[in-house]
C-alpha cells in the first residue's frame, strides 16, 4: 500500500453499486464518475464486472471501462470475475486486480453458482494458473473474496472455522489477498472484531486483508470501525450508497463511500481523500440515475466546525 | 444498574423526539408509546421536560406523563429540568431521575441558556441543595448532563480538558451520574474510545456515565459502539430515531432504539429488551405522527436468519 494513505478506501460502486440498480449507465457516464471520483483521490476503483453481457447487461463495457481506467494516473483498477473465461478476459484488459467471491456457506454458493465451495477454490486455482503461466499477467493481484463470512440468508449461522478454511486454501492456492465480505449485512461489530482477529491469528499479519460491509440493518460504518481496530487497512464502500437493498426501499446496500472517509478521516486515518471531490463525484454520478434511490448522511449534513481531515487535501 | 441486563439503554423519544418535532402528542398517545416501549422490556425512559409550557407546548403534559409513568412497573421514569423551578416541579411530579443539561462549550451554553457554564454549575448545586433539604427526594438521582461534548456548531472543537473540568465539578456538586452528549453530531468513534478513556482516568470507574449520540453525520451507531468499547453501559436513544435534524431532511436525530438494541444484544450483551416488542412500539408512535419522518434500518431489514439476541425475549 501507499505510505501517504493509513486505509484503503476501494470504491465499488460502478460495479456492486450499478449491478444491483435499473439504470444502465453508459459507458462515458462510468468514465465521469471514474475520472471525478480518481481525481478525489480515491486509490483503487472496481470498474466492472467480466460476466456473460446477457446475465449483466449493465457490465457489458467493462473491458472498454478498465482500458479507459488505466489511464488515469495513481489509480488502482479493480474488476470482479466469475471464473477463469472472466477472469482471462479481465486480464487481457489490463485490470491491475482480478477478484473472485466465493460464498463460504455452501447453501448460498450452491444457489448463486451452482458449485461447492470446493469446487469454486478449484476454480479459483485455475485463475491462479492462468495468471502464473502469462508473463504478461505476473503483476496481476488476484483477490480472494469470502462471501457470506457473517451469516448467510439460507444457512443463517456462518461458523468462523468455515471461514478460515476458505481463507486458508485461498491463500495455499495463490491469492495475493483476501476480502471478507458481510455480503446479507448480518454483521455486528463484536463478531467483525472476532472474526478478523480470529483470521489475523490464521494467516498472520503480512497478507493484505480488506473488509465488505452493508449498510443493511444500520451497523455498516459500526462494522468497518470495529474492522479498523482489528488492523484491516482496506475497505469496499460506494460513493452514494448506491446499490440499495433486497429488503426494502431506501434501506442502504454498501457503506456509504463519503460517510466512510469522513469517519476515517476524523479518527486521523489518512485515506488520500479529499471529501469536496468526493461530493462532485456523487453529484455527477447522481446526473445519471433515473429514480433510484442514494444514501448518505455527510452529504447533508457537511463538515463540522473545525474539522481537520488527517489527509491533506489532494 | 439490574443485574440482568448489561447496557442500559434509556429511551429519549418522549421528550428528546416529540419536542423537535412539530406534531403535538397528546397525553394518551405518549402513554400508548411508553406503557408499550416499556412493555417490551425498555429500562429506563425520558418522558418529559420541565420547562414553561409556552416554550414547548408539547411538554406541557409532563406532570402528569410522569404520573401515569410511575404506575408501571421496573421502569425508571426520567426527565430533563432546565433549572431549580423545573427540578422542583419534575421532583413533585416523582420523576427517579432528574436530568440536567449545561453545554461545555461556553458560546453554546450562552447561546442556550444565557448563562456562562460556572453560572449553570451554580444552578446544578441549587438542584442538588433544594434535593437534599427534601427527605422525599432523598432517592431522586441527579443527573449532570455534558452538551456538545465532541465539539460545537458556534466554537467548533472542544478540548477534552474543558469536558473533565465540567464532569468534575458536577460531581464535587453532587450529580450522582453524568451523561456526554454528542449533541450536534461531531464526534467520531476514536474521538469517543479517547474521551471516555480520559473520563474514566479523572472520575473513576464507580461512577454512572451515560452517552448520547445523533447520528447526523451516519456515525452514531459506531461512536455508541466506541463507547461500549470504552466502558459506557448507558446509552440515550430514540425509537425510530425521532427527532430529525436540523441540517435536512431524512437526516437522522438521536440513534435509532431499535438499531441500537439489535446491535447490542448481537453482540451479546443483554438490554432486557425484546426487539418485536420495540416494533410494536414504533408502530403506535408511528399512527400518531403526522408527516414527521422516522429512520431505522432494521425496522425494514428485520432479523437476520439464526439471530440469537443475549436476553431472553421479555
Amino acid at each position: 500500500m501507499r505510505d501517504d494513505i493509513d486505509v484503503l478506501v476501494h470504491e465499488v460502486g460502478p460495479r456492486d453499486g450499478l449491478q444491483s440498480i435499473q439504470t444502465i449507465f453508459p459507458t462515458e457516464a462510468k468514465m465521469e464518475w471514474i475520472r471525478r471520483e480518481a481525481a478525489a483521490g480515491v486509490p483503487q476503483i472496481q470498474v466492472g464486472s467480466f460476466v456473460p453481457p446477457k446475465n449483466l447487461p449493465q457490465m457489458a463495457d467493462s473491458a472498454e471501462v478498465v482500458r479507459q481506467s488505466l489511464e488515469i494516473s495513481d489509480l488502482t483498477v479493480a474488476a470482479l470475475v466469475p471464473n477463469l473465461r472472466g477472469a482471462e478476459n479481465g486480464m487481457a484488459a489490463g485490470a491491475h486486480q482480478i477478484g473472485v467471491v466465493i460464498s463460504v456457506s455452501e447453501a448460498h454458493n450452491m444457489s448463486n453458482v451452482k458449485r461447492s465451495v470446493d469446487e469454486s477454490l478449484d476454480g479459483f486455482s485455475q485463475i491462479v494458473e492462468y495468471r502464473d503461466a502469462h508473463d504478461d499477467y505476473k503483476d496481476t493481484v488476484l483477490s480472494g473474496g469470502l462471501a457470506t463470512a457473517f451469516g448467510c440468508t439460507i444457512d443463517g449461522k456462518v461458523e468462523i472455522s468455515a471461514v478460515m478454511r476458505v481463507a486458508e486454501e485461498y491463500l495455499k492456492r495463490g491469492a495475493d489477498r483476501l476480502s471478507v465480505a458481510d455480503t446479507v449485512g448480518y454483521a455486528n461489530p463484536k463478531q467483525v472484531k472476532d472474526l478478523f482477529d480470529e483470521l489475523y491469528r490464521t494467516v498472520g499479519t503480512d497478507i493484505a486483508v480488506g473488509a465488505h460491509f452493508h449498510d443493511t440493518r444500520g451497523l455498516g460504518l459500526a462494522n468497518a470501525y470495529a474492522a479498523v481496530e482489528a488492523g484491516v487497512r482496506e475497505l469496499d464502500s460506494c460513493l452514494g450508497g448506491l446499490g440499495g437493498c433486497p429488503y426494502a426501499p431506501g434501506a442502504s446496500g454498501n457503506i456509504v463511500t463519503e460517510d466512510l472517509v469522513f469517519m476515517l478521516e476524523g479518527m486521523g486515518l489518512r485515506t488520500g481523500i479529499d471529501l469536496d471531490g468526493l461530493l462532485e463525484a456523487r453529484e455527477i454520478m447522481e446526473c445519471h440515475l433515473e429514480d433510484e434511490p442514494t444514501q448518505g448522511a455527510f452529504v447533508s449534513a457537511g463538515r463540522p466546525l473545525g474539522f481537520e481531515p488527517a489527509s491533506v487535501a489532494a
